[in-house]
């Protein structure tokens, strides 16, 4: 196999971008200006950020005027994981933050929480978030320190599974409380509605949409209860997020959204025929193969795996040498291959580790073709060298 | 004048994007893959990174290993402006910013700092921090409640006037106090080497110089002395930033960078040729002008001037109907003109306000040219009514 097939399978830590999101990318690129300038090539380009509000709007059922826009979801996690809320003018505390186990080490890491105001919500071994568990964490709540907030994500990034928000939902407010949905993996995944959630705010975030990196938001229900800006300056953003707004990355995140939202249900049909084929062809292949999260509710693009000897770093990097690109789980910032702490969490034995799938709009059947063959010949070395390969 | 002949004199509020940046960030958006995965695809990226980072410190004669990429430059001043530090693993507590009275917003609003920790050191009428007056307010610092940390930009966004940072670390040297230097108007018009200014943070952009939005970075002078981290998550940038990098924009900014270095003592002689001829144009037109800083020293490309009988936003608009691109001050997140803060410091009136002409390496005479043809209308109009045109 020369260097140049390659076959990408790792649309939940990057979608390749969109040929619509490159086009407007490049177009806004080419404007000069900045949106903040009252001239005529700063009011250009404060129309595209906010055409592309409207986009961003759209994709989640939102009101334009309750997007922020960010540069990335990262930061808008941190924008909105604070103790320190106004409501209208009138500070509000927010007491204690919990979060699911398996939300994203953007979400698990709680913001501007100090770590003693952050609990973690355990998830059953399917995968998804104890709503019993959470109800009883939420009864111990002490509303005198301020009123809970509970972070759940919509679809998991390493497995794919949907989780319960609009159930959490109902128990958070039944306790007054605020919920947040990381709905970054979900987006174009399946329908996302801010209303029918019933979540407070959302978090999205473009590249893995298929548009640039460097492009994220928070949506918010309203704009009475807001949390604290955590970037100061300029006072773009409404005063929500300082800093010279990036209009090609907004551009393109919109042409992204745009395509996200057309044609949903055809194209997901066909991505999770793929995936179903996938799965089909790595069960005949390995019996003994574990696919996590495949008896409930997943997106269509994400198949989760472990193989009983073989650990997630040797399996990604034999698969990497068959020109597969696929994730140990989440992307990790040293390069390194970590723990999944999702697996953790539903109570997989994580030093095994698992393998992740993950497809998108491009992908086709040639690619699970060339991906069934390399697991072929990943699974047969596994059985001649034991566990320890 | 048609509606496509335009003057841009407005590189301080963003530079139009360089060729050789468009071409780098267009590349590295056709890359695929997440610069943290560890698949061939993230590892390309990765290598588009760290090679960014190279020139990003050859930017400012700073180590590699101390460019913690940002979103911009706002969010680097966030970074570093709080009061929560660490001395390698100790804990370290700052207990008072000072900032001058003419730095940007994002440095002024003081970043995590309280607001009752943030002091203003005023200016002399000549636009220059005043030295003698940080002296006095270090010596009234009390360090019992943390070591001062001083911020001064080395040129003004507004009037391009040089300041003293040298002598500024100096006195804060004597103090024990920490140096914060926003550099993101110096970088590319000035030589800026972080050891000879003895700064101990340089924050810098990369829309100011030429690269695209959407890139920033804060370097150090060491890795001891470190902020706490204002986006926390994956643990990106050694965990100083998390969430996904952006390679095609730090590729851009990179770019940017190296033209930056490149024939800068020429670039900016012919620069500093068409803002005099510019400047001398300008009081032929009008001997009533204010040419702000101009009896010091300046970066080559700013003029900042004021004409009695003619308010900034008037003229502004004045000159955006001539085709000419030109500001008030900084870029405003409103798209209102605002007062100059910056004139208002070196005690002017404020009220009446100043307009600002920026040029950059794409200027050339014919620009001049048309702003001059452009002035002498503005101006005889302002003659002819008065002090309300």
């Amino acid at each position: 196999m020369t260097k140049t097939e390659r076959t990408y399978l790792d649309w939940n830590a990057t979608a390749p971008l969109l040929a619509a999101a490159r086009e407007a990318v490049v177009a806004a690129l080419d404007m000069v200006g900045n949106p903040s300038s009252v001239h005529g090539e700063g009011r250009a380009l404060r129309m595209l950020v906010e055409a592309a509000r409207r986009d961003i709007a759209a994709l989640v059922n939102a009101v334009p005027a309750h997007v922020i826009f960010t540069s990335g979801a990262t930061e808008a996690a941190n924008l909105v994981l604070t103790p320190d809320y106004r409501m209208g003018r009138t500070p509000l505390a927010i007491g204690h933050l919990y979060v699911s186990e398996i939300e994203h080490p953007a979400v698990r890491e709680g913001g501007r929480f100090m770590r003693e105001n952050v609990t973690t919500v355990p998830v059953t071994r399917a995968g998804i978030v104890d709503i019993e568990a959470l109800e009883t964490l939420l009864q111990g709540h002490d509303k005198a320190r301020g009123l809970p907030m509970v972070a759940v994500m919509l679809a998991n990034n390493e497995t794919g599974i949907v989780q319960p928000v609009k159930a959490v939902a109902e128990i958070v407010r039944r306790h007054g409380g605020f919920v947040v949905v990381d709905a970054v993996q979900a987006v174009g995944r399946m329908p996302v509605d801010i209303e029918a959630l019933d979540a407070d705010f959302l978090i999205i975030s473009s590249h893995k949409l298929g548009g640039p990196k460097g492009a994220g938001a928070l949506v918010s229900r309203g704009e009475v209860l807001m949390p604290a800006a955590l970037i100061r300056g300029g006072g773009q953003e409404k005063g929500h997020r300082s800093g010279t707004e990036n209009p090609a990355a907004l551009a393109g995140f919109a042409a992204a959204a745009r395509a996200a939202v057309a044609g949903l249900v055809e194209r997901n049909a066909r991505i999770a025929g793929l995936r179903d084929a996938l799965e089909a062809g790595m069960r005949l292949a390995a019996n003994d193969i574990v696919i996590h999260g495949a008896e409930g509710e997943r997106i269509a693009n994400t198949s989760f795996f472990s193989l009983p000897g073989l650990k997630s770093e040797t399996g990604q990097i034999a698969f990497d040498l068959e020109g597969i690109a696929l994730s140990a789980g989440s992307a990790c910032s040293s390069g390194k291959v970590g723990q999944s702490h999702v697996l953790t969490a539903m109570g997989f034995d994580a030093a095994l580790g698992g393998l992740r799938v993950s497809l998108g709009p491009g992908s086709v059947q040639a690619d699970v073709d060339r991906f069934l063959a390399a697991f072929s010949r990943v699974v047969s070395r596994r059985r001649l060298t034991g566990s320890a390969a």
